[in-house]
């Protein structure tokens, strides 16, 4: 699934050792993080970054700085940056807006490129708010479109010749399994259908090679692994071969042909740049950017490989001390992102009182324990110390404790 | 147009007197700033504002400022402070995306909330990105429904029982001229059509009284006169009769009912709330934030008194010395925004001359200069200096100097 040193997605980084990266993160003494692919943490160099764009852009600018500072041009400059970690071609990835909107763009696009069939397939793995964009869109076009949701296990045997749209989370939120994407997707283009991939939990995670599997569209959040901040912008990629004719369905004037002519009707930009929307989200793309500087130098093979073994050795150690904790990640390091995940009935008490203790993972119903990966700034001593309190915690049944018996919070 | 004190709409506020208000904002001595209309000047206080979210709560909280932080609940905070500016009942407005896809998700309720009529009636002064997102959005449905634009002037007459959806920009984003809300909202209800209302030109820039003049939707951006920062969030009002039946398009989790329960069927939240789509983005709403807490203080009425008569001002001064400019804006201050726009036919080059003067304003072709103003930040002074430095530029015949003659930029 690796992709050699080309235009697109070179895996190989100057950034093989990541004893040290972990200074580049704002992580408070004595915490030990593995809540990366819910929340990654702050970059040190994005407060100044930001503070930057702030004031000597949009305070000495003004608005000259959408030309002087390059504001238009940020969504494509920073995609072209993530295209290298999806291993994307060149100029097929831009920026904006949420993911939700971004899985709405590509499935109202993919849809009418398939328009003899009806049938969206997913796995009930998928994220919900994927499955919700798909039934309000199958709801607007009211044209008898249904979504199919098999379990992760059924997707390769239910692609059949009903199927419009493979519409997949490559690595599942809860479990951290992961599709094969190169795989499921010939099989799909075999079939006639077209692809969808959620990249959530894989960009940065470890390297994808979007070009290789031969996808039509992906999508992906920025505020995981790649660091970018609380709602930082999403991303969308569309094939090459696609770009000229998948229509916007969200045709905003950023991805108008022709912008600043302000004529009265749309006219698509040429490739991605019409899955722009509205006005760039400039600040919050200027936090992202300072995580990229970090994610520029990173061997992505290296840093899969450090992830596994990291991976493995939490797995061992849990299950050597707490056999009431059941892995429901793949045991098998290729078949899972980077994530480590648990279940355990009393999970969510659990998990309360492992933050108490400063190991930050977090829980996902109806009983699943999460431990999200990052060996940017987690390391071997993290995943012992990890092993530790889970030992302490569920061995020394800490998670009875009242104050661990709150009603589930929002996170 | 007014509205009394009560839990909507306060137009009243301590801050009426805006003689040292421009201190508030960093603008570089010696900017006359006249595109707050375009992209709102720098609130000082919003980098320290964004600072401590970055590393107070982010750097220091890290996922876990979801809650401890109120991330969640921000968009319905920003929400409720942007309802006093625009006359929205508390609990009616929510924070997120762009204006665009504001536009979008209120035309896709409205359209299906109006189902046996086809006709959406807009004019040829709307901003065009929201043309563009109803055409995108008719195409996506292919149910037969229609774009109808008419000129500004020919809006109330056309509306007729044909037209399900009056979808209009309050004021017009060349001209300035300024559309009567409560009169054209009162005979679309009467001939049975539904009407949204974009405000990106009056939010900041007069009070609006949305609930008074019986809206059925509104949305706006925040990064023109509320100074929220390039790319700002866009927000969206629904009518609380409507709020429980209008269906969200772009259904996406965090507008469901239960976010957190991963269900795998959409259940759209209680009122506004289903308008939310992805991820709120937590750094752009932070700086937006501490633009607000100079705009909580602001009394509305003070502000447009002043802004007419800057207004004014500016058009009398520029028409004693120019009158090769000619004025595109109503001249009845009532029936015009906070802007004010004069046509010449080289108003390209003479903008870039004036800007070289450090008289920023902007052009919007084919050949409008527009001049924006906000009081917060705009004098009297300011009126007399963008006179005299448009009487050189003008009478001086500086546009026709080389070095303005460049091709249009994007902006």
């Amino acid at each position: 699934m690796r992709t050699n040193d080309s235009d697109r997605g070179r895996t190989t980084g100057q950034l093989r050792d990541f004893a040290r990266t972990r200074d580049l993160f704002e992580i408070p003494r004595g915490i030990v993080y593995f809540d990366g692919n819910s929340l990654g943490p702050l970059p040190r160099d994005a407060v100044e970054k930001v503070r930057r764009v702030m004031v000597d852009q949009w305070g000495h600018e003004l608005v000259l700085a959408w030309n002087t500072a390059g504001w238009f041009a940020q969504p494509r400059r920073v995609g072209d940056r993530i295209a290298r970690l999806i291993g994307a071609e060149s100029g097929s990835v831009t920026m904006g807006d949420t993911l939700s909107i971004k899985v709405y763009q590509a499935l109202a696009s993919a849809i009418e490129m398939n328009p003899q069939r009806r049938v969206i397939l997913s796995d009930v793995g998928n994220f919900p708010s994927d499955l919700y964009m798909a039934q309000g869109l199958i709801s607007s076009l009211n044209q008898g479109h249904q979504l199919k949701l098999v379990t992760p296990e059924r997707v390769e045997e239910s692609i059949d010749t009903d199927v419009a749209i493979l519409m997949l989370t490559e690595v599942d939120y809860r479990t951290g399994r992961r599709h094969d994407m190169a795989r499921l997707t010939a099989k799909a283009h075999a079939r006639g259908a077209l692809v969808i991939w959620d990249l959530a939990h894989s960009v940065g995670a470890f390297p994808v090679d979007l070009a290789s599997a031969g996808a039509d569209f992906a999508v992906g959040c920025t505020y995981k692994f790649l660091n970018g901040g609380p709602g930082a912008p999403a991303f969308i990629y569309v094939a090459p071969r696609h770009a000229e004719r998948a229509r916007p369905a969200l045709s905003g004037w950023m991805g108008h042909d022709k912008p600043f002519a302000f004529t009265k009707h749309y006219v698509a930009a040429s490739g991605v740049e019409r899955m722009r929307v509205g006005t760039p989200p400039v600040l919050a793309l200027a936090a992202l950017e300072a995580s990229l500087d970090i994610w520029d130098q990173v061997d992505l093979d290296a840093l899969r490989d450090r992830s596994i073994e990291l991976g493995d050795l939490l797995i061992a150690l849990v299950e050597g001390c707490c056999s009431q904790l059941r892995l429901v990640s793949p045991r098998v390091a290729c078949e899972r992102g980077s994530q480590v995940s648990f279940a355990f009935d009393r999970g969510y008490a659990a998990m309360q009182a492992l933050i108490a203790r400063g190991v930050i993972g977090d829980f996902r119903a109806p009983d699943i324990m999460r431990f999200g990966i990052c060996p940017l700034y987690n390391g071997e001593e993290d995943i012992r110390k990890a092993a530790a309190a889970i030992d302490e915690v569920i061995n020394g049944c800490v998670f009875s404790r009242p104050e661990y018996q709150v009603e589930n919070a929002v996170t």
